[in-house]
């Protein structure tokens, strides 16, 4: 059975973590870089970016975790050492001297970045913080990493749950940041994962490459792929489950677990997107094919037309039937229905294509709940999928189109 | 040589125009209904929206013009007459209430609507106002005609030109409508362009097709690909040069004033975009291909960042080198270089993939204006393409997130 847990990416046995203010930031009261320490060495899968423009993190952390074995993960705010002339020796340099301090191969480091694009990183503070946040190093250290990978997050994000595996019972955690900076840029994902189960290398990959497909490729908050996105996983095998090496009852479990993780921190991620007030969460079923769902979930969440009347808790049901045709799933327009849910209550608006008379009053009611569900049913088959996103908001204007000060 | 000249859609030989308000709005002061209407039977040809959801005029002009003639526009504001159960009826009604008044065949009719979708549309004030739509055909009628299709635009959107082809002055205008509705809803964009010009039904379209590509196809004002778009040419021939019927030197005339009233009228409806204060232009060169210049132009002027990012007047090129990353073309991110432009200046902002140290003060100075030109040279070959669109403000929010009422 599966159930959440208190203490992030630190509820699995073995792994510790830590955020420090070394001072990439000016503001001395927002911690800016974070580590997670394994005692064991770790199995580890990432996925990234498909930006062509990429941090140099991403590429120094691609190579580092080829062999699929990796053992910390560092990580500072402020600057997305990004498009800069000395990125990839800044990241290098990052992960030598963490792995000289902490005994370990600099090739069993996970590093990322997150902040402004287009400014030179600079090494100092960086190596002047890596003592502090080694001695700080702590099974109670998540609430500190996860506030030191933020930006213009208002809340940390940070998940676990436990599970069994082999006959052992395992836990899975992770911590995430969302969109936006201080210097608001461009939204930069980062999520990191720790489990205590025995994976393999290449089961670890598979089960994260077949997540993401479902959950974070499933999220947007404005549109814009990010040039540092990163979501890794580290596996410890510390919880004692026997090895789990092919797909069997216990990846599924695993797998299931991961998922667990994932969802929650997508929601957590959504609902914080830069001047969110709703979590939008669109469940398609009755879809033709799951790419066709998948197409008609993220197009929906994605209409900035739907998004600003989310945000009016208008029951603007053409502009999800618009989404929908614009999508570039086929999908046959007659059989569309459309409701609208949420804590108060569902509504049928749209049904067949067309629209049927409802209570606006009661539509409004549902909609100015801070978690909506958009429901469309396409009426011609047996897929589904969900994306999660959120409203477009004054403050999406204000915190994006602020002069960089 | 090539001149702009008044009149719009008017000015062209033997085509008379008018607007009335005819009860579909409330609002007793703001027209609803247009027509354009020509002398002589026209070539015709019509682009129209790729969402599978489509307008039922969309349907009904699309059979009507594929023997490639046509002799009259009508198109009413305030419902789209989109996603309803009479939607075709009403459509074709309209044409045949139309043609019978005019003495013309209903098949000669393009047929267009824009407003709120998922309504029923009434045929009562449309039939009762025809009469008087056609008894107030004029000349001088393209400013009420403009203003007949217009819904949350802010100005009226006209422009001709004249030039000559087979020895023949002739002239070719259009008005157009952008985004936003007054029940905000999707953006939907109609545009109608007439020519005493004598082309072809072929040519017509082949010079149309060729022409989108490079203009209404590189607008964007928010994401969201409407139901109802439409672009419509008509060509009476009145003007007395020999008939273009093939790619002849003519034929590249009529083409090139046909780009000049639809550049202006994409350049019109972007600043005219929702909420808009400022237009914005992307202008790629240096570009591998053609489709990488495209993808690249269309990515950058799409992004939500980067359009909020300019409300701000904020130089974040960063949001230009994230949008040419996930544009889909295949770019070499080290030979990217990006400059601002606009009547206060030109400031590089970007060399080589990675920042230049610039002016701030200028910068701002130079985003400050209302029209602004993002240059980017992808420093890869000699392909170039532009896309206009307009920035992210707090009145699209406030024009898409207020309830309908």
């Amino acid at each position: 059975m599966m159930k959440y847990i208190d203490g992030g990416v630190c509820a699995a046995k073995g792994f510790l973590a830590s955020g420090i203010h070394c001072g990439i930031r000016k503001n001395r009261d927002k911690r800016d870089l974070s580590l997670i320490y394994s005692e064991k060495q770790c199995s580890a899968a990432a996925v990234y970016t498909q930006n062509l423009v990429k941090g140099a993190p991403i590429e120094v952390t691609r190579d580092n975790i080829s062999d699929g074995y990796a053992r910390a993960v560092i990580c500072n705010s402020g600057n997305a050492n990004t498009c800069n002339a000395n990125g990839r020796e800044v990241a290098e340099d990052t992960c030598r001297i963490l792995a000289d301090k902490l005994g370990i191969s600099p090739k069993d480091v996970v590093v990322a970045s997150t902040g402004v694009i287009g400014l030179p990183l600079d090494i100092t503070p960086i190596a002047e913080g890596i003592p502090a946040l080694i001695s700080e190093l702590s099974e109670n250290g998540c609430d500190n990493a996860a506030e030191g990978i933020m930006t213009t997050d208002t809340k940390k994000k940070e998940v676990a749950v436990e599970f069994e595996a082999g006959g052992a019972v395992c836990r899975i955690g992770g911590i995430a940041k969302g969109s936006g900076m201080i210097h608001p840029n461009m939204a930069t994902m980062l999520v990191f994962i720790t489990t205590d189960a025995a994976v393999s290398p290449d089961m670890l990959k598979k089960a994260l490459s077949g997540d993401i497909r479902k959950t974070f490729n499933m999220l947007s908050i404005d549109g814009d792929t990010s040039t540092n996105d990163m979501v890794a996983v580290l596996a410890n095998g510390m919880a004692g489950n026997p090895m789990i090496a092919e797909e069997d009852e216990d990846y599924r479990r695993f797998a299931e677990a991961l998922n667990a993780v994932t969802v929650a921190l997508c929601r957590m991620i959504a609902a914080d997107g830069e001047g969110a007030t709703k979590l939008l969460e669109c469940r398609v079923t009755g879809a033709g094919t799951e790419s066709a769902a998948k197409q008609v979930a993220k197009s929906v969440i994605c209409s900035s037309l739907l998004k600003a009347a989310m945000f009016g808790a208008d029951a603007n049901w053409g502009r999800v039937l618009c989404a929908i045709g614009y999508s570039g799933a086929a999908v046959d327009v007659d059989t569309i229905g459309v409701s609208f849910r949420s804590r108060a209550g569902e509504i049928e608006v749209c049904r067949n294509g067309a629209g049927v008379g409802f209570s606006e009053e009661l539509a409004k009611t549902i909609l100015l709940e801070d978690e909506i569900e958009i429901l469309v049913d396409l009426g011609a088959g047996g897929y589904s999928a969900v994306a999660w996103g959120c409203d477009l908001t004054y403050d999406y204007v204000k915190i994006n189109g602020d002069y960089r000060t």
